[in-house]
């Protein structure tokens, strides 16, 4: 075996073929495990002997790579944190040292802007990129992205790099890039005027923002279905895109199918959690970045069905590889196979919270995203939400704040009971749902600031537990 | 000779060799001629025979390509203007019928975004974008730019290619590129951050954007030239780069060199139009894109000194080739040698001005004609405005301020909010056609002198440009 390995730029499968590598993409559990051991211990060798940051964390905890002898051995190699990372960059700025590459290597800067402090950076090799793309282009294949696609990626290119991973991806797979971005006042709209000119097949961009558009759009008097020609929307960036209602909506709205991809900040543009075109739940793309799913109080891999943490490990990255790198999203997983043929394992319900921003409520865990789901799936509601945590005479105050939709106001202005019902049903939904009671204030349409990024849609304003989630937020990319 | 011209990808010369090709860059004027000539045989015989617009263009006004026997013979090809590309886009939606190259070629769309009306729609071929990454690497080489550097990109990734075009030459020079972008509410400040951290050493964007964050980040107590580390900045998008007054502040303020670039949106991104590291006005990289400087009235040359229009052509262009593109922009040159040894000829005093009356805010180009037809198309329009561009803490302003008719003014005495909401239309509709925001101030009928003859609505105030700028108006890209 080749490490790192080169890839065939010229390589590219029939349209027809469902997988971009039939062999790696649906080898038996057994033959993968080898083939993750052997790129495995080549990338901890590498890592060994060029960073300095493993070389000290790695004899601190006693491990060698030489004690590397199958692939549960992995578990030998000490968790790395978002944490650690960012106390190696401030102590070796700007770039730590875990670069591992020559500065003349170095193609790319990008990095997370650090809302829990210090930005962290992140450098990409030339070789990297290259392998990057092909990732990506693998990855996009399987989603049933085919060279006469024209991809229209609307994510905002700067420091974040999931528009950067579609871009390189959307080229090696010879497909077109419409690279239109997002987030400057008055995009929005202009997008939507492009999208009925330029007509793209596919969309990439988060899921709130996809749902921002098409109600723009509706607003401009443009339907999505019928005036745009998404056959494919694409996701990273927030986990909206694998609940169940969130899809629903997004493929009611648009008339294509909704794919849910993304890992995390510290491992991209490496997103090999994703969808393919069944949409089942993501892959773990094992063979080109290794996904552990584990306790996350014991780093102990859980069975399948259970609930467990993402722990990802480069197998091809040569500047600044993330070696068990502990995610704190919460998922659960399978190895059930999938109509696609693929036999990597899968995470059917997507990403679905955090281990630190998940928050409680009277002892009860809830989760943003569980609020969400039971919103989505109500008709009357209008699209956004806050969450507000408070506390009254030591008890827990969960109030949610709606926003219903025109419809609804429409109908209330004859009717103004149907507000009430509506309010009810969202109360005894939720209840049902997250376990606890809460406060349903319903707002009119447009009253809530839409989210064009990532959403923020939670406030807690308790001040036990404002330290611990700032150090949260949404981490998934 | 080849064409379309293939480039070795893995060709870079020494980092002292002051030339990328020296031979090209360096050669006598009528050696050059033959090598235009040439070029230009093979591009317009290209175009005949792939694209029909040019057929029928050139068909109509004579023009035969066997006609062109010497350099001077251009002339006989007919002047292109924006017009006729956006009439052809709209009768051949979306990408007209001078595309020349098959779908599955195109690896890129971008476009402008259409003050005057409908948008245009560029794309770009894969082999192509080999070719633009090629001259962005050898004009940015001219620049001073080499492997070592870390170039920040602060510019918008969007349909403007500026951007995209110095991230590819950056790609294809072997340095780092670190594409953070502008335009996002906050970025400014984060990119402050981010200069501080990581200490690029050339930096790409406007002038105004580079003087803006110069002025946010002395507000946060940062010293540009102390803490960032340019040593060049180069410009696009706006024509101050190249007047001196501009120049000496931001070589003054930032400590390193500033370098001007750019020619016009259905040019780019070849930017063929760029200073070297003496910045003794932007050469013409003749061989690259051949740049006739005429007079705007009989398209006759002008000699050097004189003032003229630049008319630019393709010479290496095979996805919508442009021959013969009329610019509006002012310009006058010259054939003085420079001390860099190239022998292109050039713009000592940058392009100044514009024949027409279209003006550039926020890097986005705007006809006073555009905004006519939104007023006009509106009942309460009472037929008489002025449009003010002023400039505040180095980022434009725009007010557009406007008559509302009689039957406002009866209506609003009883209901005055009926003002507010006419202004807030005005103000919608204004961004969705301009694509910048506009401060917009109603002002009772008769209040506004009338324009008898040709009308001169547009004041613009930014004191930076008005000594040099006698017709207000700003045209590089």
């Amino acid at each position: 075996m080749t490490w790192p390995p080169v890839y065939d730029r010229a390589y590219r499968p029939p349209p027809e073929e469902p997988y971009w590598f039939r062999r790696e993409e649906t080898m038996s559990a057994e033959e993968r495990k080898e083939l993750i051991l052997a790129k495995l211990k080549a990338q901890v060798a590498y890592a060994w002997e060029r960073s300095p940051f493993y070389r000290r964390k790695w004899q601190a905890a006693g491990f060698h790579p030489e004690q590397l002898k199958t692939l549960e051995d992995i578990r030998r190699i000490p968790i790395l944190t978002k944490d650690d990372l960012r106390k190696d960059q401030s102590e070796h700025p700007p770039f730590g040292s875990n670069l591992c590459v020559e500065p003349h290597e170095i193609i790319r800067i990008h990095g997370t802007s650090g809302t829990t402090g210090r930005p962290t950076v992140f450098c990409i090799s030339r070789d990297d990129w290259q392998r990057i793309a092909e990732a990506h282009a693998r990855i996009m294949w399987g989603m049933g992205l085919r060279p006469t696609d024209t991809v229209f990626i609307g994510s905002l290119f700067s420091l974040y790099m999931g528009g950067w991973a579609v871009l390189v991806g959307v080229e090696r797979l010879g497909a077109t890039a419409f690279p239109f971005g997002a987030g400057v006042p008055g995009q929005t709209e202009r997008a939507i005027e492009w999208l009925r000119l330029v007509r793209p097949t596919a969309f990439y961009g988060t899921p709130s923002y996809a749902l921002y558009l098409a109600e723009r759009a509706k607003a401009m008097g443009v339907d999505p279905a019928r005036d745009f020609a998404f056959r494919i929307l694409f996701f990273s960036g927030e986990p909206g895109a694998g609940i169940p209602s969130v899809k629903a909506k997004i493929e009611g709205t648009y008339g294509g199918i909704c794919i849910d991809s993304g890992s995390m900040a510290e491992m991209t543009p490496w997103m090999t959690n994703a969808e393919c075109q069944y949409r089942t739940g993501m892959h773990l793309w094992n063979d080109i970045v290794y996904t552990e799913i584990v306790d996350p109080k014991t780093y102990e891999p859980v069975p399948p069905g259970s609930e467990g943490v993402p722990v990802y490990t480069h197998l091809e990255r040569t500047s600044q590889p993330m070696i068990r790198m502990f995610s704190g999203d919460l998922t659960s997983w399978t190895d059930e196979p999938c109509p696609c043929g693929r036999t990597y394992p899968r995470l059917p319900r997507g990403i679905y919270g955090r281990v630190d921003d998940m928050f409680i409520v009277r002892g009860v865990n809830v989760y943003p995203s569980a609020i969400e789901e039971v919103l989505q799936s109500l008709p009357e509601f209008g699209g956004e939400f806050r969450v507000i945590v408070s506390r009254k005479e030591y008890m827990d105050h969960l109030v949610v704040r709606v926003e219903y939709g025109p419809e609804l106001a429409a109908a209330a202005e004859t009717a103004p009971h149907r507000l009430e019902e509506f309010r009810r049903t969202v109360s005894d939904r939720l209840k049902t749902r997250i376990g606890v009671s809460a406060v349903v204030e319903l707002v009119p349409p447009g009253t809530l600031e839409r989210t064009e990024f990532k959403a923020r849609r939670v406030v807690d304003e308790r001040d036990l537990y404002n330290k611990l989630l700032r150090k949260g937020g949404t981490a998934t990319v």
